[in-house]
């Protein structure tokens, strides 16, 4: 038989796949399982996306240009300057979903055994572009105790080598939903020109933003316009992950036709999922208010109830829809797993996802969940009973 | 300004974008431009399929499986079945796009500097996709007087070096339209197992076999069950290039778990692409006798045409719908350009691709070019008239 190559056997599997088959068994036994670990959101995409679809008229479903339709491109634009970011659509590259936005960037700006610095906790589909770019994340730990706000840059100047070629921030975060201040951006900015390297923003969760704070986009810092990349999608925007529609923004030309490279060889974003994207542009601001206060009182009852079990530490975010919880158990992978498997109140039990997956550092999040707040109320109001419940009895 | 990677600005630009930019000014002039160029089919996408899109129920449209949906993984087993190759659904990952069962299957297989086999002239984005994964292409000559039939296995065999992980063939072949023959597949069968190589086979132009041909797929060879894998695509089976969906297929568990790491990283194929592949598969027979009745007499024309004009030399193909004509010229590149930029006939010219940028040996392909027949015959015969009365004024 023949070998694997040495990247493959790298690649992570994704930390919370290991739990699925425990999952399995608990619906088998005939439980409910609440849902904390996903990041699929429960709300309806908008219509007028999801009727753009029904009332195409294609005859045939051909390949867009490259860079994604132009049509789709300027309105694109039109979004961002609303939005008070200035591009236009020659900035702009569609890609299938963020992930492929990712890893256009990563292919455009490092060679093999470069390094990106990224705070951790980070996405942990991270580690796999990298991997899969034969490329190092140098994690600089960002803590529980402030919030998971930007670590000192110091401790990133402590880090950058010849190798270093990026800085990578999601804004807001997953898994911390913190939301990173003007100010903490101007220092990125500050030390990306003087080390003269990339700063990659994965502003995926733009728009949940909460208590009146707006987010600050790194493309609106108007001196690193050929530093700066910044990563997009319409998964979370407007409900509609499986689009698989992102982009990848920067006023860099060199960047931009380098990244056009890698997204000719694959051909076209798909053309489907662009039409419903476009037409997602046109959603009434109605619908986004709407998810706003969804997702905020969502977050005020899951923070609320978690803040009552005794030895639970949680961070409040600002932004996104996950939250990490610090509980009172030395190994979170055990705990989720014992959760699905030998605990449940009237036969409901709860998947979390264990927060140590979402670190590079070894030994690093162990105590950790991540909780991803897309239930309604009253079930997040259950799992979090759930959670409180199972601490009480649980023995690590 | 930061600099981009050394292998962004090692990826190669598709061959015939150089030519865009004379196109559009040709456009501009009011010339009309016949695309022999382009590998977009002009076939309508089977009407079940664009149907499927219009009535679905989704109120969300969420991720999928990371390997693409159960049902439809299901119901693709099932087209093998039909087409005498015995899969099943876990053998199975749907990707977007042939394109990215490419990345998955060279990144699986393949580590920096590794080599892959690759007969010449090939699809030219298989070396956007090594330079995406830092890999090398060594190309083995086929050649137009033999139809680009499978070169000489010794050939082959001459270039094995340690650093050798796989043998990819296109069958049948973009540019060349050849079908492999049942024992040219069995040579390569033997072959592979003699080196313990992956055997790697873009079959996406499967359905297009003609004059009584049969495709034979290198999943058919039972002993080379861990080292086969088939690369495969709705776009041009359903005329439906804009879905972006497609799989890897292969027996070898090792390589389906590895690659479904790099599938998980991406998270998911498109979801509305899905629905309409799921639904393309059950496209009625006569939409593919008609498809292939159409193709048979628009190769006939053209290859016809092609013969009469003087010292035109050019391989018939017996599948997929390009083939590539040898003219009495010394440069394909400044020739296409010529086309577009002086030369028409009532205000009408061509554009075809130069065969350089389908060869990876330096120097090969200068005088061929690669002709598709996506074109109605009219245009078809049009075209190649306009393309002989080119040949008799230009100079060289
Ligand atoms: C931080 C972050 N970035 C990128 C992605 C990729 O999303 P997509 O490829 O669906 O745009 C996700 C998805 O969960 C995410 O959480
Ligand atoms: C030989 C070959 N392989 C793969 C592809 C990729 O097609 P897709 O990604 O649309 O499936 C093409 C497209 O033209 C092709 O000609």
């Amino acid at each position: 038989m023949p070998n694997i190559s040495q990247k493959g056997r790298l690649m992570p599997s994704s930390p919370i796949r290991k739990l699925v088959p425990y999952a399995e068994e608990a619906y088998k036994a005939g439980k409910t399982v609440y849902h904390l670990n996903i990041g699929q959101p429960d709300i309806k995409t908008p219509q007028i996306a999801l009727d753009a679809v029904k009332t195409h008229s294609l005859d045939i479903i051909a390949y867009t240009r490259s860079e994604g339709s132009e049509a789709y491109r300027n309105k694109i634009a039109n979004y961002y300057k609303t939005n008070d970011i200035s591009v236009n659509s020659n900035d702009i590259i569609v890609t299938t979903g963020g992930s492929e936005a990712l890893l256009f960037a990563f292919g455009s700006v490092m060679d093999i055994d470069d390094e990106i610095i990224i705070p951790e906790p980070f996405y942990a589909n991270y580690n796999g572009f990298s991997t899969a770019s034969g490329v190092n994340v140098v994690p600089v730990i960002s803590k529980i105790e402030d919030n998971f706000a930007l670590p000192p840059i110091e401790e990133f100047e402590k880090l950058i080598t010849p190798k270093t070629k990026a800085i990578l921030i999601c804004n807001p975060g997953n898994p911390t939903g913190y939301l990173y201040s003007k100010e903490e951006i101007r220092k990125l900015a500050n030390i990306v020109k003087k080390y003269n390297l990339f700063l990659i923003a994965d502003e995926v969760y733009r728009e949940f933003a909460y208590d009146g704070h707006t987010h600050h986009s790194i493309l609106q810092e108007d001196d690193i316009k050929e530093h700066a990349i910044v990563i997009d999608s319409v998964s979370k925007r407007y409900s509609m992950c499986g689009a698989r529609i992102g982009y990848l923004v920067s006023k860099n030309k060199e960047l931009i036709s380098t990244a056009l490279k890698f997204a000719q060889a694959r051909l076209s974003p798909p053309t489907l999922a662009q039409i419903a994207s476009e037409a997602a542009l046109d959603t009434p601001q109605s619908y986004f208010d709407n998810v706003i206060t969804d997702y905020v009182s969502r977050r005020d009852t899951l923070i609320n109830e978690l803040e009552k079990i005794e030895g639970v530490t949680v961070a409040k975010p600002n932004g996104a829809f996950y939250c990490i919880a610090e509980l009172p158990i030395k190994n979170a992978d055990r705990f989720a797993q014992w959760l699905l498997e030998s605990f449940d109140i009237d036969n409901e039990t709860v998947m979390v996802a264990p927060a140590g997956g979402f670190y590079s550092t070894p030994g690093m999040g162990l105590n950790q969940i991540r909780i991803a707040y897309v239930l309604n109320e009253d079930s997040l109001v259950k799992a979090v009973n759930i959670l409180k419940q199972a601490l009480k009895v649980y023995n690590d």
